[in-house]
């Protein structure tokens, strides 16, 4: 025997086995049909991208945290740890072509070199829903409207999850009136992007080193506390054409979503649990010079990037580790060798007629092979034995109820 | 606006655009389905693998293929080349719990440094299918039948391809016989494997070097024209079988398969298109060392790779590039802003229904929006005007038949 290595995945890497496969799929499913429900494209590329593509679009901690390396002609490539870089490439590469606007949506595995603190991990899945080339709010209902309707067909409503809209546009107005000139404004957001993360006293010293004086500090800090979005039109009509299209109950304005990241320009949101007690969930916004950073034609644009771990926590918690199991399949087996023929006679027969079909592969006591089917989830199960095959008749057995039913073999 | 970049994916990777994305889709969904019929159950894992466990299972070339490289704590990380060695690992580390056999299946996208030639790429997704802990012929059975499966269910059948039957162990008796000794065969399986892909008299060069006399060489080459498998009484029961199961007419005995990997022990196949256009759409065999090459127990294992590249290549030339399309889903537009807010809510009202809605995000003529809807795929299409929001009626037209029903608002 060769030399023992070892047997678990590379630090921070994740291993699916079957009964992690069974709630990713449920997820991902999710993610996809909410995505065609709304009219969205799947489109993908590769995990693998130019380190120059993602280091361009990336701010400086990004940058540092991308997992790169050279190919064997010296080519500088990277692990994505987004997919909008890709999606802005994509996009730039056939401009001329394309028709605006585009609703495109894709499942990427994105990477990110962190320091590994509990549950946080290397590698996720991150559902991507976009529409580029659509000024219209329109554009903001329809991918926040995809991202709540899949955690409606998870199993979630409005009671397990909000979305908290903002609007940078609105903010800025909010600190101008204030009378902190627009320059400073990209400070006050990063600043104000720390809040809950770290102390009031803290956010205030961000906020003198932008620039800020006492007074504009304190200013700040008041409209932090604006509970209306009466006086932006913008946010009005997201939530008036969102009780149109049926999820308003899903979403709150809350003027302290920020988003880290400096290229949002309109509405922003993010998702979180009703009970704080998850990350969040997804997160998004209008963002407008997506591709002009790379050397493309300008264009607006509205995204979100929805990760798969938080999400697959929450759901856990809230519908039980069993949810995602669902009965379902035939099982199929036989007593003794002689009955094999038949069997698999029966299970090519079931297949045809659209069953999942789990055919045991040797001969069993009924015994173990109904505790097997019993435990591999399968709604009904049959078993051959020497009877059954002679008589040309096998009883289904609906492994719920214990009902059995003749069938013909 | 920034400087340029290229807008290229890094050389030998694949970028998906939405017509892309329905080839692509179409084969995994048929994976996926035929995965499922039979009883398979999915796993995954990271495509970033340790680079000892890739190295440890691949031969010398694969071993130079691998991208490899450093992560930040010096870790040896690599993008797998292959999925095996990664399922010889999760398996290893449950070998305790998990209960065998196994049906496991995934699809994988993996890498592979290659010298760019026309039409390879340095990264691809390939299917797997395998079962493990199961020495009988019924588990060729099922990962052969599922292989099959998938290929009728993407519209192909067997006057399309053929799958290419042989058995290690049948041509190692058979060179016994001659008098070759078996420890000369991983030679003579390593010469016969190039045959095809160079002259004969190379062959001859290499079955030399590996130690055959000029009479082993005639025998050898006498019995890669062996024509009959009944003296193999494994492949008259993999026949038999597939009789049963019903896919007999897909298969097809052929002696010169060997496969390159030196690991297969027992049935090996390849599926060929019956035109002989393509390359191999899939392969694969019976397995005894997965286990032990990395220091788990010893298991027996049967299974296959089957690449998304050759055979979206194959149904495109054998059902036309327009194959994939399918029209589905609802187009629905509206004349002038007036009547947004009466096709927001159209368009929640028909999803909520479980349709597939593409919403238009903006007023247009109605020319330009059945243009648009005819050209997006979609099935139906409903354009409100100023009228049918007055009456609450609209006209929901057929894009196939131009039919008109009416619906109300």
């Amino acid at each position: 025997m060769a030399e023992k290595i070892s047997f678990e995945a590379p630090r921070g890497m994740r291993d699916f086995y079957p009964e992690d496969m069974v709630w990713r799929n449920k997820v991902f499913d999710a993610f996809r049909a909410a995505g065609e429900a709304a009219g969205f494209e799947p489109y993908d590329s590769c995990v693998v991208e130019s380190y120059e593509l993602l280091a361009r679009k990336a701010g400086e901690e990004v940058g540092e945290q991308i997992y790169h390396f050279f190919d064997k002609s010296e080519r500088h490539i990277a692990l994505r740890a987004e997919m909008t870089p890709t999606l802005a490439r994509m996009v730039a590469q056939r401009q001329a072509e394309l028709k605006f606007p585009l609703k495109w949506t894709t499942i990427a595995q994105c990477f990110r070199y962190e320091r590994m603190t509990k549950g946080r991990k290397r590698e996720h899945y991150q559902w991507n829903v976009d529409i580029i080339g659509e000024d219209s709010i329109l554009a903001e209902v329809e991918v926040i409207g995809a991202a709540c309707d899949a955690l409606r067909r998870m199993g979630l409503d409005s009671k397990d999850f909000k979305v908290h809209v903002s609007s940078r546009k609105f903010l800025g107005e909010l600190l101008e009136k204030s009378g902190i000139a627009a320059e400073k404004h990209a400070q006050v957001f990063l600043a104000l992007d720390k809040r809950g993360k770290m102390p009031d006293t803290e956010i205030a010293v961000m906020l003198k080193d932008g620039g800020l004086n006492d007074a504009e500090v304190a200013a700040t800090f008041a409209i932090m506390d604006t509970k209306s979005y009466e006086e932006c039109p913008e946010l009005k009509e997201l939530f008036r054409l969102a009780e149109i299209a049926g999820f308003a109950d899903c979403l709150m304005f809350d003027i302290s979503v920020i988003r880290g990241l400096s290229y949002y320009t309109g509405i922003v949101f993010e998702c979180f649990d009703t009970a704080g007690e998850f990350r969040a969930i997804f997160g998004g916004g209008r963002y407008d010079n997506l591709l002009t950073t790379i050397g493309g034609q300008p264009t607006s644009a509205v995204g979100l990037g929805f990760g798969d771990v938080v999400v697959t926590e929450l759901l856990k918690s809230r519908l039980g580790t069993d949810a995602a199991k669902v009965k379902k399949g035939v099982a199929v087996g036989f007593m003794f060798p002689e009955q094999r023929d038949a069997a698999l006679k029966l299970a090519a027969t079931l297949r045809k007629a659209g069953e999942k079909v789990n055919l045991s592969l040797k001969s069993q006591k009924p015994k173990k092979f109904f505790g097997a089917a019993d435990s591999s989830g399968a709604s009904s199960a049959v078993f051959l034995g020497p009877d059954d095959v002679e008589k040309g008749v096998a009883k289904l057995k609906n492994m719920e109820t214990r009902e059995e039913v003749e069938i013909k073999l």
